[in-house]
């Protein structure tokens, strides 16, 4: 593996990391690395076990020919020419599809692991990673909250970060996530909106956006119809809108929830900071369910993934649709593309 | 007029209330009225001020010939043959396209007045109106919180009603509305969820769902995550779901909200039981905004409008999509002629 690779004209390097292999991520990373018209232009490094995504590319029905290495440095990458990474580390005899089980959370735990250390020694410029499994994760011991947390620590680093939805060119972030709705409002202060709008600018900026026009949705039906159903929009919302412009953010808003997407999605904005889960999710899913990716944001790498699951229920049954996952992979070769450039210059 | 006329061959009588004459009402009205595809098999009865709907019929570039009356009693109404009852009360000199106003408001309060009167009395079968103005009915004097309050005194109706939003035939019925978002958990009881489910229920059998299907979304991200992000759905939205399920009622869930309108949409249930505002609201926007109905449901008599608003900035331009009217005038004849069958029988 040739080391580091600042030069603008070389190719954008991606490792992608194998995930659950009792789900649909095996035949995914088979079908999306038969897609040479959308992997061609990019050095790919694959990391997992060579009989996982033989498994896959049966389920797939397709047939790839790629070279092995057992060591990363061993690695020759180069565009159009995918190179696997046998970790030999689960034999698919070992696992059952469909099922949890800590020995899939541990593959693709050690997958994940070993694209961020690449990542970190700048021998990759972008990690994608196929649907992980929280309960396999769980059972092999994985204590990281999230995968945002988990990528963090290997990384070594300690700002803000964050997961954004992605869908075509527009972006939604979120200020609070995994959090019971009845606490949505209290944790909505000037710090955590503001260190959102901000993470959101900057990881955006990050994907090439200069800058991102972004808009913030109200808490409130209505946007709080000036106080009446609600004094978020007054109190903290607007101020920290204010304070973004004044920092240089291209923030508009708070606009009302449920119109917010209507002039997102006519090309007004392009993102959205929403101020829970469910009020950006909604309107995602809806927009694009098959085609959403997830961006873990404000990292020193840029880290995409497909926004599904990892759809036991059709697992090993070629049913997957690898739609999300080929924008997945184009977002992390443009974020890396700008951050390999960034590095360059 | 003629009196009761309950046979099962008869039209469906609607009564045509004119909205607020300083947005785009007047021209919705009079490009409703020129779409005989739409309106021809009904009787309709239109209230308003024949000057506004004059001013209308030149904003929409249509041309109406229909008779007028200046007493209901004097309306012979029949299919194809839409009656104007002119009360004279609105002089379009006297008002300003565009802007909320004291005399705007009060025109479509009086129409609206008038047209739940004649529902009340068994002379029309449903009620449609085009769209108020808040604002303007505050001006006007208006001292009930929303069109349901309204309606319920004039109708002399106590028991439980509530607004529904209508995509097609996918219904959005919700537990809150117009509440701080802080105070959704705690306004989320046995009482009012089941409640709401039940009137859901009966509205739509009304409209014609023998027996509605009805998803229940849940509160939290994830369905709260089998309790790790919110305990609601296990202690309040499930036992309700079963509760009604006991009763007869159709309902399933409670469903993550980022996901149960996908499933709606593919016409898994006819309806979505949301527990806020903007849950429905983002998602059934997104999918017709152009195109929603707002049903004022579980009052004895059927009132249907367009779910967008008066849309003032393109007031008196001719702009205004008929889309929503026709939808809402179309829920209208099939609620009323449901609702005078049923009288028949």
């Amino acid at each position: 593996m040739t080391a580091r690779n600042d030069r603008a004209d070389a190719p954008v390097r991606i490792a992608m990391a194998m995930g659950d292999p009792c789900g649909i991520s095996p035949e995914l990373a088979a079908k999306l690395l038969a897609r040479q018209d959308v992997v061609g232009g990019a050095a790919i490094l694959v990391i997992g076990d060579r009989r996982i995504l033989a498994a896959g590319e049966s389920a797939a029905k397709v047939t790839l020919d790629l070279p092995v290495v057992r060591q990363a440095a061993e690695a020759n990458l180069g565009p159009g020419r995918p190179v696997m990474l046998d970790l030999g580390h689960c034999d698919p005899a070992s696992i059952k599809l469909g099922e949890a089980s800590a020995a899939g959370g541990s593959f693709a735990m050690s997958n994940f692991r070993l694209a961020l250390e690449l990542a970190k020694a700048g021998r990759v410029d972008a990690v994608l990673f196929t649907p992980f499994n929280k309960a396999a994760l769980k059972l092999a011991g994985n204590p990281y909250e999230d995968e945002i947390h988990f990528a963090a620590d290997v990384l070594g680093f300690h700002g803000p970060a964050s997961e954004f939805n992605v869908l075509g060119s527009l972006w939604n972030a979120r200020v609070t996530s995994h959090v019971p709705l009845a606490k949505v409002a209290s944790l909505l202060t000037r710090e955590s909106v503001l260190g959102s709008l901000v993470l959101a600018d900057q990881a955006m900026r990050m994907a090439g956006f200069d800058p991102p026009r972004i808009a913030m949705a109200a808490l409130n039906p209505h946007a709080g119809d000036g106080g009446n159903f609600g004094r978020e929009e007054i109190d903290v919302l607007a101020p920290v809108a204010a304070e973004g412009r004044a920092r240089g953010v291209a923030v508009e808003g708070p606009f009302p929830a449920d119109t917010v997407f209507l002039r997102a999605k006519a090309g007004q904005f392009d993102a959205v900071l929403t101020m829970f889960h469910d009020q950006g999710q909604i309107a995602m899913k809806l927009m694009g369910f098959e085609r959403g990716v997830t961006v873990l944001g404000g990292l020193p790498v840029p880290i995409c993934t497909p926004a599904h699951g990892t759809a036991y229920d059709i697992a090993g049954q070629g049913k997957a649709n690898v739609e999300a996952s080929v924008q997945a992979f184009l977002t992390a070769c443009a974020m890396g593309e700008k951050a390999r450039r960034a590095r360059a210059a």
